[in-house]
């Protein structure tokens, strides 16, 4: 899968992809009004218009981008209603050539992880197996240890599938247990470590495995520090939005070649459309689009 | 949230609750055969099946048991159909007044982390919210630190539910990263006082918090330090099946009132039923009812 991966960005020439954290904040009111009656209940019109700014957005990037990150809490909060809108996300998004990464951050013990799995794997039906999810990559929690990550790391081989694992997060109190100090390393080393390991027999032609890792954008100099110290396992980075600033720092998150990362940003892009000089408020897709290329071009530019 | 619980197991006079964690491999072939055909696919009868298997189970218990555990990921693995099933068991065991703790070790980070948080709280829709999924509890991942944990705690607050927080898995190799030593202290002895803190402001009658910590039975020793390192907090207790024995270290996840936990078995009593010099295939729900006061008369003959 990570080769999969590093084909697409190659071809996009484009280490960032999208985050499909679609809340109702978000999309225009006037859609949101738009479905309003359809369906039963004010849960299946927002549901509705949920979707329908999901595929507008994805018809609209899908040529420059390599690849979505769905977040699925934001439709899960809505019961399986909202994880129905997930799953038809996920399978537009494939349908329309994108790769998907499924951010589920699930985790657990050995025999529930490979429940868990089933997102990159199938789950077993009387008389056969079904494969519910589809999703490319998942995020995976590493709290667990190797045995909550040998159900997920089998599905990569055997379904060619992929997942990232959190290693640093992006949110401020991260650190709390993050950066706790185990002797001569910081927390999120050891689980970095641990990371580098999984990954060991799910290797890709650039060296860079299956096995990927979630380091958050926030504190560059980790960054830099993760990069060397990891050097098989291929970043999926968050808070760009947040750090912001000209971006010099990005490039510590990739290797010499300008590889092994990947940048997320999710809010700047589907909020774009509210700047009301630029747009009117069903070009929410070219919005989306004229952001994603503009941090197409100021993450290339710094990388470079 | 705490007092309701600590109230149905002085009620019932039972310190454990039942995992329904309910797999396909559990469920008698009978059951699944009978249900086969309904709906359009094996994915559908095979979760009609899980549903009345579920259901069975909780009119037998309902009266001896304060509480049941649902292991989300064992219907996660059928995507939002088994999310339904999920939810379905969950109101059916809410409607029989078992209280009810939603296993989904979810956590993210702030703005994510309130979207998860739905699980014990409200959605936004178009003109308002919804509760989309009803449980008492959840269980969530400590990674994230405070940040990730504050849309729970305020719906722990605003909604009178409880969470528990993993603090120390059942699993073999949690120890790779949970006893990890940070300074003078294992990592899991440091998320067990951040528990202490997160609970600080939702404490019960008896001193224990709705803030609660999962604490695996599998190291009596260290549920023994953990008990007086934390006194405010109550612990579920996974993995006493795998321990076994004649439970004499049970006493060690209790106060000296014999409260402060409740101890959880899944399997054993889910597949009571396979014991065919027993049961024939139908009696499941007797089986577990069975199973269930064993477990009860077990734990509370440990605990005096």
């Amino acid at each position: 899968m990570i080769d999969q991966l590093m084909e697409k960005i190659e071809e996009t020439r484009n280490p960032t992809l999208i985050g499909l954290d679609t809340t109702l904040a978000l999309i225009p009111k006037e859609l949101v009004e738009e479905y309003q009656g359809m369906g039963e209940n004010p849960l299946e019109g927002t549901l509705e218009a949920i979707l329908a700014f999901n595929k507008e957005i994805i018809r609209h990037i899908k040529e420059v981008v390599p690849a979505v990150k769905i977040q699925i809490a934001m439709y899960e909060q809505y019961g399986w209603q909202g994880i129905r809108v997930y799953q038809k996300t996920v399978e537009y998004a494939k349908e329309k050539g994108l790769l998907v990464i499924g951010d589920i951050k699930r985790g657990d013990i050995l025999s529930t992880a490979e429940a868990y799995a089933a997102h990159i794997g199938r789950a077993p039906v009387n008389g056969g197996v079904v494969d519910s999810w589809g999703e490319d990559w998942v995020t995976v929690n590493p709290y667990f240890g190797t045995d909550g990550m040998l159900p997920f790391l089998q599905n990569c081989q055997k379904y060619k599938k992929g997942i990232f694992v959190l290693v640093k997060t992006s949110n401020p109190s991260g650190e709390e247990i993050q950066d706790l100090s185990c002797g001569d390393h910081k927390l999120y080393e050891i689980v970095g470590s641990l990371v580098e390991q999984w990954g060991e027999n799910l290797k890709g032609r650039n060296g860079y495995s299956s096995v990927g890792a979630v380091v958050g954008a926030t504190q560059p100099e980790q960054g830099a520090r993760l990069r060397q110290q990891m050097p098989h396992t291929f970043f999926l980075v968050p808070g760009y939005g947040i750090q912001g600033g000209n971006g010099a720092w990005l490039k510590n998150y990739f290797d010499e070649e300008g590889r092994g990362a990947i940048i997320h940003s999710a809010r700047a892009i589907l909020s774009a459309h509210l700047d009301r000089r630029k747009y009117r408020w069903n070009q929410y897709g070219e919005a989306a689009l004229a952001a994603a290329i503009k941090m197409k071009e100021e993450v290339v530019g710094c990388i470079r």
